[in-house]
């Protein structure tokens, strides 16, 4: 075995270090399954000093990015640097460099993946972004490939290990989110500047780049209606609970016959549903086809080892390949089209209202009263015990309703003098519209 | 686009109607994903006449599997026959004709696999067997591609859906064991002859493709220490609860450094861990790498359509390689070279034994004596209220013990004179033992 595949590595941070790690270490293991061997050609950081204790020849390290795009003989491009610039302009000058690219960098994909991957059709060179996507679990591939039979019906999941772990420590320890969000930083769960994580906009990354791949069409953070988790309180978790429910923050794509359905927002979810059932970090992928039914992928969705598996299995997929004379092709494998969006007003589900309102006679009439007007009938009210002066919580479920409507009466609810801070809404899933699939079955043999 | 893959489909049974199903009804969306036309060439099965309601040219169906080993176009051949022979024949057969594989056949791949394997690589063409294991879920995909910068350290799981669902009716609504399983075949959960299925042999099929693919080894299921859940009674449940366990059909595969642990057997699993969780018809796989940790994929294990989906996923793989100009290659992606075993003798795990012993003074000081001769020490005993003459059920947990004494410890009891019955044995599985990992991390970002 002589065959080579040179290897640019740019941004040697976390995830580049396990990729580096891994690609050092097993070497050996790696030239087998691959059919060449991958060299560690170049390797470009900010601090080209720190080697990160990597048995790396200094040789090899660069401050300067043009040493790996301007060496013809690299020819996979890995861009872990993060962010959008100057990420977006160096992987298009390796794309028009002829590299194959492997990225993790799910803003940048969200983003500006439609302009990558038509630029890497036309260059004819493969990207490659499974560790955008679930860490080191292959939920690119499997939607790719394994689930290539079918027609995708719903993308649904847990996508975000940092929210998760907070919701895990507030649901089975009754933290506050504050607390928990300081105890995620402290372990080095969450970055110093957690929005992204808890506001749901890492998941709406995440989430566009599976549509746009699910469902064949381009799809931007824009498009997914988001909504995170810092308003969520220990006593909604216990109400939840109350009822049977766990709530997680999830991200969902569904087709349906009025248009594609995006959102990203805290759901209550069954108990006993495995989606409920996904502890801390971890990650969980649920995945609707027409032919398979369901099929949940859980993992690691982050940390240094795990995505610098999915990094390197990409490496591989692409040097096999190479060796093999013929260089994999895409991104998605169809051209991106747009498809209607079917607007978050429309959405129908149940809900789950919190609301704060001070504890006078006649309040729960006169919110019921609102509620009634927009046609949303209650399936269950919780208030408990009076408390002096202080703001008492109202906990209602109702049956189902139209997102609109809902919307409609929490603006006048909300602006009732005795309502002292605007209304928790969790949306409620039911496992059955999830699960629904046009001819899907589930038999044993 | 006007290149075409033809195939050639030897047996329209359950699986093999699922899998043209797809083909016919998808076949445009197929086209795109695949670069290429998937056109159903040929169609052999014993029953000519029956189409099955498929929309497929008489013309094209014959009784004569000659008809498609004969004919050059074909380029993809797919069994679906079942069975040994004369699938293995005809199989090998289609190699020596240059056709690439795809099966569904975990028996054969089980028995023959590595004859198989070797003649695909001699002859340079793919074998897929996605479908032989898990039905829709791309188990082996993922082990082959998306862990493929794993040494893998643990494959287990969930492999058997019938034995699945008669464990679950035994666990949720306390049915005996043959009720439940009377059930499963009225509901065509199980076959006429539910042997394979019950007793392990099918779960120790998909183990030995599994553990071959994972650690690069020949192995066969006379490798694997095989038990049944037939013995297993709702009592044998209802204490596993009470101890805060549930009882599953368990194959495990584990990398340890005296060798490989294979093993299909009814496990204690505590009742929060996800296998635990799997219910009724499901499979699940739990698979354990170095970098990534653990992953778990859950779904339907088998089924007409789902089946059908992993089929046709292994010909779109094969068609894309020949679109490509290259036909993909293998099976596993390295040669199979044999590792030790470790014996099932040298198992160290907690163990539950249920005695059936008759209610008479000093009977649990026999059996305590026994075990303790033996070195095993006892965790905990229940013996529930004393019925008149006849056998009482005593149960007991140990500490951690090893198999051979085990085993040398219930040969004695079940020689004694009051015990009245074979001791069911159920061994008890820690899952920190079985996720530990040499490197692998779980942490968010
Ligand atoms: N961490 C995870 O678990 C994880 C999981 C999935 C995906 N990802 C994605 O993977 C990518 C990398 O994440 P990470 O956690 O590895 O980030 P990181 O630890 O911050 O690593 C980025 C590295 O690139 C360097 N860098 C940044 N800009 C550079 C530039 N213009 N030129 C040269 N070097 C530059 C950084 O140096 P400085 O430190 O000096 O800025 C740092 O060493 C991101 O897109 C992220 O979203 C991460
Ligand atoms: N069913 C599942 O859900 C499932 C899931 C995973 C894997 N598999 C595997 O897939 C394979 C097929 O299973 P299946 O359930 O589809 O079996 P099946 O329903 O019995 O189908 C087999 C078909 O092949 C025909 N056949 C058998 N021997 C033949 C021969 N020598 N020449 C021509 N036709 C022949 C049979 O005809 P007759 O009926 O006349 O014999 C039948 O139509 C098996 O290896 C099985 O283990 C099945």
């Amino acid at each position: 075995m002589t065959k080579v595949c040179q290897i640019g590595l740019f941004g040697l941070g976390t995830v580049g270090t396990g990729t580096a790690r891994i690609l050092l270490d097993q070497a050996e293991l790696l030239a087998r399954r691959a059919g060449s061997r991958l060299e560690l050609a170049r390797v470009c950081d900010r601090h080209p000093d720190d080697l990160r204790g990597l048995p790396l020849d200094p040789g090899r390290v660069t401050a300067d990015v043009r040493d790996l795009l301007d060496d013809p003989a690299i020819r996979v491009f890995v861009e872990l640097i993060g962010g959008i610039e100057p990420a977006r302009s160096v992987v298009l000058q390796a794309i028009a460099a002829g590299k194959h690219v492997v990225t993790a960098n799910k803003a940048l994909l969200a983003e500006h993946g439609s302009e990558i991957f038509a630029a890497a059709a036309e260059a004819g060179v493969a990207v490659g972004f499974e560790a955008s996507v679930g860490g080191g679990i292959p939920v690119i591939k499997t939607l790719k490939e394994g689930l290539v039979a079918n027609r995708i019906e719903t993308v649904a999941g847990i996508m975000n290990g940092t929210a998760n772990y907070v919701l895990t420590r507030m649901t089975d320890d009754g933290l506050a989110f504050d607390e928990a969000l300081a105890e995620a930083q402290r372990l080095g769960y969450a970055e110093a500047d957690p929005t992204f994580d808890v506001d749901g906009i890492d998941t709406a990354h995440k989430l566009a780049i599976l549509a746009a791949l699910a469902f064949a069409t381009p799809v931007g953070p824009a498009d997914i209606a988001t909504e995170g988790i810092s308003r969520l309180t220990p006593l909604d978790i216990t109400f939840a609970a109350e009822f049977g429910y766990r709530i997680k923050l999830l991200a969902i794509a569904r087709h349906r016959p009025e248009g594609l359905e995006l959102r990203v927002h805290p759901t209550m979810i069954p108990a006993d549903h495995l989606l409920a059932r996904v502890e801390g970090a971890a990650n969980a992928f649920y995945l609707v086809g027409d032919a398979v039914g369901q099929v949940l992928l859980h993992g690691p969705g982050a940390g240094q080892m795990p995505t610098g598996s999915a990094v390197v299995a990409d490496i591989v997929d692409i040097a096999r390949g190479i060796a093999a004379g013929v260089p994999p092709c895409g991104g998605p494998f169809e051209a991106l089209a747009p498809v209607p969006l079917r607007p978050m007003e429309a959405l129908v589900c149940r809900y789950y209202f919190r609301f704060s309102a001070k504890d006078r006679p006649g309040v729960l009439a006169r919110i019921a009263g609102i509620l009634g007007d927009n046609g949303i009938s209650i399936a269950a009210v919780i208030q408990k015990g009076r408390r002096s002066r202080a703001a008492v919580p109202i906990v209602m479920l109702t049956h189902e309703a139209e997102e609109a409507r809902v919307r409609r009466a929490l603006a006048r609810i909300d602006e009732l003098d005795v309502v002292t801070d605007p209304t928790t809404v969790i949306r409620i899933e039911d496992p059955a519209t999830l699960a629904a699939s046009a001819n899907a079955e589930v038999t044993p043999a």
